[in-house]
C-alpha cells in the first residue's frame, strides 16, 4: 500500500532514502497564482539543518531545494510542484554492523520483517532526512495561510525534565536560542541538561507546542476528518512522535465539567471564549480560538551506550553505535511540527469550501 | 468535503442524527466468508447501551440493529455491509432554550458557523449516537481479527482522579464492574468519586487504554500512514477526546534514550523486546509486542450547573442545561475505542497485503 | 477492497442486492442549505421504474425512498444524507437452474471465481437494481447543479438498428415516447424493432446520449482526473456500457486536423467555438460548449432462447432463462446515465473550487 | 483538486511540464523485491521517443530517466519510487504568438480560464511530454505484470482510412514497421496516407487497441472501481483519445443477445468462452479470456494550415503554428497505452487481495 500521500485537495507525497541519490516531495493541489521562489522553501529547510548548535550533529548538509515543475515566471500553476533535495552524503561506506543488526528504538526490525529486507543505510526511508519532504511543502503551505492571515508557530516546550510555564513564555525569544524555546533562560538549563547528557552517551526526549492563530471558524470535517483527528494523524506521522495533545490534553481526564468547559460571551460582536481549554477545537472543527496542540517526541535511539539487541541472523548480540547524533530530536523537529501543522491547515481550509450551498452559488455567480 | 469515511480498503461510512429517523454504517471491502449475524453486532451495540449503570442515562434506547445488505445464508458476500439502528426518540418535542443557545463544551457554535444553521436536535450528527455505527463496524472488524488471532481489549484506566496503575491490573475484573475498569476496588471508589460529581451538578473526565495482543509485524505503512499515525486519527475522531498516546507517550518526552529504548532478544527462535516503552510500534508498524495505547476524554460538557453563553442572536445568555446526561463519558465509550482499534488494524492488515513480491506470487500462485 | 464508492469530495457510496431486505446510498459531501424533500428523489426513482411500457418488466416494483439522514427542517445539513429502498420481492422462491448455473452474459461466474461463492437471487449486487442508489444520488446532484445553472439530459439515441440522427433531435418529443427517444416517429419504428425481438426471444443493444449545458468554463483536473476520464468511469461502471465517447467519438479517429479542430471566435465578449467536435472538452476541462458524450449499451443477456454453459460443478449445461426480461435496457438506464453524468459534474466543480489564490482569498475574505 | 494521481494501492503521481527544468513520477505501492534498473525503465521511454520516423519529431529529446529512490542494490524495497527525467529543450525562446493565441483543439483556452494564466511554452503541463512519467511508471508496473504471467500488447488497428481488421494481425510484425501496425502491408498504406497528409498539412487520427492475456479471473471491484470503469479513466485520462470500447465495443449497440452473449464451455477443467464479444471482462471483472480494449484518438491538433482563433485579449484572429509537429499521435501513444493498462492492472491486481478471508488466513498463516 502506498502511505506515503498526504492529504485530500492539497496532497504532498514525499519520497527518498537518506543515503539514496536525493529526496523530495511532489505538491498536488497546489492553487495557481502564489508567488514561489526556491529562497521561500530553503528558508524552511535551514531550520531544519543540523550544525546549528552542539546539539545537532555537524555532518555537513547542505540540503539545496531545486524547483522541477509547477511555477511559471515566479508563480505557481496549478500543477504539480515538485521539489528535489540531492543527498550529498551517498558514498559507499562501511556500514559495519548496523548493516546486520536491530538497532533498538529503531525501525530497522520492522522493516526488515515487513519487506524481506532493507535499506540498512542511514536507517533509509525511517530516517529524520524523510521529513526533509514535509519541510518543503510546508514552506509552501505556508504561503498559502499567510495570504489568508493564519500564522502557525511552533516551539520546543519542554527539553527532558526543563519545561518552559504558558506563563513564562516569550514569544520573541525563540529564535535567540539554539533550542527554538520560548524563553531564553530556560533554554540555557536545557542546554546544561542536554550537555549532561551527551557526557553520559545518553539522550533526551521533549515537547513540542504549536499555536495557530487566525483560523476561521468551522475548518474541519465532522466525524473522521475533524480537525484533531487529522492534525493526529500529520502528528503522529512524524517519527519519534510518542504523544499528541490539544488544549487542556491528556490532563481533561482528570478534569470537571464546570471547570474544563470553555464559557462563550460576546464582545464587540463577535463570540469569543473566557478560556481555552478546548484547545480551539469543538467537535473536530476550529471554534475561533488559537489552536494549541503539543507532540511529545521519545529520545534519539541512537546512544553511544552499549546496548542488548539482536543481528539479522537471530541470535543476541551487543550493539555500540558510532558516529555523531544528536542528543534531541526536537529542535530540528520544531519545523517538521510547524511544516506538518500548516499542510493539515490548508487542506481542511481547501476541504471546507463546498460546505453551503449559498457560497457554492457565490463562487459561480448563480442564485 | 465528506469526512464520514474512514479506511482506504476496509472502508466504512456512517451517517444519521440523534434524533433523525436513523443512524448507520456502510462497510466497503470486506472479505467474503465470514459468518456474520445480527446477534454478532447486537452483542457490541449492547456494549454502549445506556441503562447499565447510574452513571449512564436511563433513556431508554433500545438499538436494534439490522443487516440490510452484503450477507447471503449466515456469510459475509465480499459486497458493502449496511446497517441500520432506529432512532426510538424522535418525537417532536420542545428544545426550549437548546435550539437557541450555543452549549459550552459541545459543538453548537462551530457548526452554526460552518453550515450556516444546525439540526439542534440532541446534537445531531455531533451526538454520542453518532458512535453506533462505529460500534456496529467494530463488530464486524473483531469477526476479522479474531479469524487472525489477534485480540483487541479496551478499559477504563482513570477516572477523574482514580487510576488503575499496571501492577494493579486485573483484566477479569473489567467485566465484573460497571465502569469497566480493571480493578473492583478502584471501580468502587471512582463510582463514590462519580457519585460526588452527580451531587455536585458536576461531570468527570477520565482515560481509556486498549491492548493489543497477537499482531503480526510489520503492519503499518511507513510515512504517513504508520500505524499509530492511522490510530491516532481513528481515536481523536471519537468526541471528547483531547489527548492521544502510545506506550510511555507523553512520558517520553522527559525520559533517557538509554531509558526509553527497548532493547531485543531472541528466545526460542522468536525476536522480543525486554520492555515495552515504544507500545508495540516501531518506525509505524507493529512489531510484534503489545499494542498500548491511551486516550483521554473530556470531561461531559452538559453539566447541570448554570452556565455563561451566547446565544444564536449574538447575545450574551445563561444557560441551564435540563434532563439526565451522564457524569462521564469513558464507560460508554470503551466499545467505541476498541472499535475504532479494530476497524484500522483490520485496514492496515489488508493494506500490508500487496508489500512483497514473493508473497504476492504466491498468493496468485505464479513464481 | 471497496469499489462502491465514487467521487472525492461529492462523494456516494451504494449498497445492497436486487433481493436482499433493502438498497440505498449514502450521499457524503453534499452542502448545507438545499432544499430537499422525498419528492425530489422519488421523481429521479420513477423514470427508471418498469411498467411503463411492454419493453419493461411488469414485476411490481414500488421504489419508495426514505431520507433517514442529513436533512432537517426540509434542508440539507452538511451532514450525509442515507437514502433507502425497501425491496418488495424478498420472499424465498426456487431459482432452479439460476442457482447453479452461470448464465452467459451476466456476472455469476466471475462473482463465484472472485468470492467463492455468489448470492444467485437475481443477480445480487450486480443486478440492475443496483442502479437504484446511482439514480437517488443523481436526483440529489440535480438539484446541485439547477442551482448552477446547469442541464443534463440525456435520451435514447440509437435502438439496435433505428438511431436518430443529430438533425432529426426533438428533445420535446423524448418525454413523449416510452423509449425516451428525441423523435416520435423513430421512436415508433424502434418499438416495432423490439417487439419483433421479443418474439424471437432476443434482445437489443443501444446508445444513449447525454448533453450537459450550461457548464462554466474550466471544470475537470489536468492529467488523471480529467472530465472526460472521470466521467468515462463513471459510465462504464454503469452495467452493460462497453463503449463510451465524447463529442465526435471513436469517428475521430478517421478524420483529419483541419476538420476535427475547432476554431474558436469572439462573440459579444464571450469566447465560442464555431464547432463542437470535443463535445466540450479541451485538455480535460470543460470548453463552455455543451459536453456531448454518449454510451453504448449491449443487449440485455438474459434472452428466451436455450443457451450453451457450465454449472457450478464444472459441467457443460444447457439453460433457459424463465420469467420475464426487458427486451433491451436502455430506456430504464436513461435516467442512471444522467444521473451518473450529474454526480460527477457536482464533484468536479467542487474539486475546482480551490484551484486560484485569488479566488481562495475571495471566499476567505482576505487579500 | 489534485488529479495527478492515480490507483489506489499502487499509486502513481507525475509531475512537470514540457519546458520546465524536469518531468517525472513517483510511485508509491511497488511491492519490495523486483529488480529494477534503469535500463529497464528507460527501454520502455525509448518506445515513445520521437526521431523514429519521419511521422514523428526530429526535436532531439534525449530522455534519460534516473531512479532517485526506492531500490537498494538493484531491487525494490517497498518505499516510493522517484523517477525523473530533464527537459533538455528548456531555453528561452520566442514562444511569438503562441503565448497569446489558444490554439485550436488544444488545453490553452481551458488551462488560461482555470487558472487565470497558462505555462505557454510547449503545451506545460498538457503537453505529450506529460505522458513520460505515466510511461516510466508502466515499466515498473510492467515487471510485475511478468511475474505474474500477464502480457500486455498494444499496437495501432487504424491509422485514419487505414484499418487492421482482426483477421489480418500478424502480432510479429508490430515491431517491424514505424507505426506499430500488426501488419507490415497496411503500415505501408497508412505511411502513404500520412505523407500525404503531411504534405496537405494536416493530420490523422488513429485507433490504438490493447490485449491482456493471462489475467487470472474475478480482478475487478463491483460497482465504481468495474475493471472496465478504471481501465476507461486510465485511457481517457490520455490526452487526444475521444472513444473506449471493449470487446465488441460501440457496435454491440447494434447487436442481439443472442449474437452478442458469450457462451460458456468446460475444457480440460477450464471454463472457456466460446466467442469473446465482452472483451474479457463481465460484471467489472476479468473472466478469464483476454482483455481486448481500444481507445480512439484524434488528430494531432497542431497543423500548418492557417486556423481562426482568439487571443488572450478576447480578439478574433489567424494562427499559423510554426515547427515541426507529428502528423499522427498513434504511433508514439502505443507505449501510453500499454502503460496506463498494466499500471491499472497492477493496483486492481493488488485490491482484489483481500476479498476473500480464507484467502486472507492462508496469506496470515491462521485458520
Amino acid at each position: 500500500m502506498s502511505g506515503s500521500s498526504f492529504g485530500k485537495i492539497f496532497q504532498i507525497t514525499t519520497w527518498g532514502e537518506s543515503h539514496g541519490p536525493a529526496i523530495g516531495v511532489t505538491i498536488d493541489g497546489c492553487p495557481a497564482g502564489i508567488s514561489l521562489s526556491e529562497e521561500d522553501i530553503q528558508a524552511f529547510l535551514d531550520r531544519r539543518q543540523p550544525g546549528q548548535s552542539k546539539f545537532t550533529t555537524q555532518r555537513k548538509e547542505s540540503d539545496q531545494v531545486e524547483i522541477l515543475s509547477g511555477t511559471f515566471e515566479g508563480k505557481t500553476t496549478g500543477t504539480p510542484i515538485s521539489l528535489l533535495v540531492r543527498n550529498m552524503d551517498q558514498r559507499s561506506r562501511d556500514y559495519g554492523n548496523i548493516a546486520e543488526v536491530f538497532r533498538p528504538g529503531h525501525a530497522d526490525y520492522t522493516y526488515t520483517r515487513k519487506y524481506g529486507f532493507r535499506d540498512y543505510r542511514g536507517g533509509g526511508r525511517s530516517s529524520g532526512r524523510e521529513t526533509i519532504g514535509r519541510v518543503a511543502a510546508g514552506a509552501v503551505a505556508s504561503l498559502i495561510l499567510k495570504r489568508l492571515d493564519i500564522r502557525v508557530m511552533a516551539f520546543a516546550k519542554s527539553i527532558g525534565p526543563v519545561t518552559v510555564d504558558e506563563s513564562d513564555y516569550h514569544f520573541d525569544e525563540i529564535s535567540q536560542n539554539r533550542l527554538f524555546m520560548p524563553n531564553n533562560a530556560l533554554a540555557q538549563k536545557a542546554e546544561e541538561y542536554l550537555t549532561q547528557m551527551m557526557a553520559e552517551k545518553d539522550s533526551s526526549g521533549g515537547i513540542i507546542e504549536c499555536i495557530v492563530s487566525g483560523m476561521p471558524v468551522g475548518i474541519g470535517e465532522p466525524v473522521f476528518d475533524k480537525l484533531d483527528a487529522v492534525l493526529g494523524q500529520a502528528l503522529f506521522s512524524v517519527g519519534a512522535v510518542k504523544g499528541v495533545e490539544f488544549g487542556n490534553g491528556m490532563s481533561a481526564a482528570a478534569s470537571n465539567g464546570s471547570t474544563n468547559n470553555d464559557s462563550f460571551y460576546v464582545e464587540n460582536g463577535q463570540v469569543q471564549k473566557m478560556t481555552n481549554h478546548a484547545g480551539g477545537i469543538l467537535g473536530g472543527m476550529s471554534d475561533g480560538s488559537d489552536i494549541v496542540l503539543r507532540a511529545a517526541f521519545k529520545p534519539t535511539p541512537s546512544i553511544a551506550q552499549t546496548q542488548q539487541t539482536v543481528n539479522v541472523h537471530g541470535e543476541n548480540t551487543e550493539l555500540v553505535i558510532h558516529g555523531r547524533h544528536d542528543p534531541i530530536i526536537v529542535p530540528r523537529a520544531v519545523v517538521v511540527v510547524e511544516s506538518m501543522v500548516a499542510v493539515t491547515l490548508v487542506d481542511m481550509l481547501f476541504q471546507n469550501m463546498s460546505n453551503r450551498m449559498d457560497k457554492i452559488c457565490e463562487f459561480y455567480k448563480t442564485k
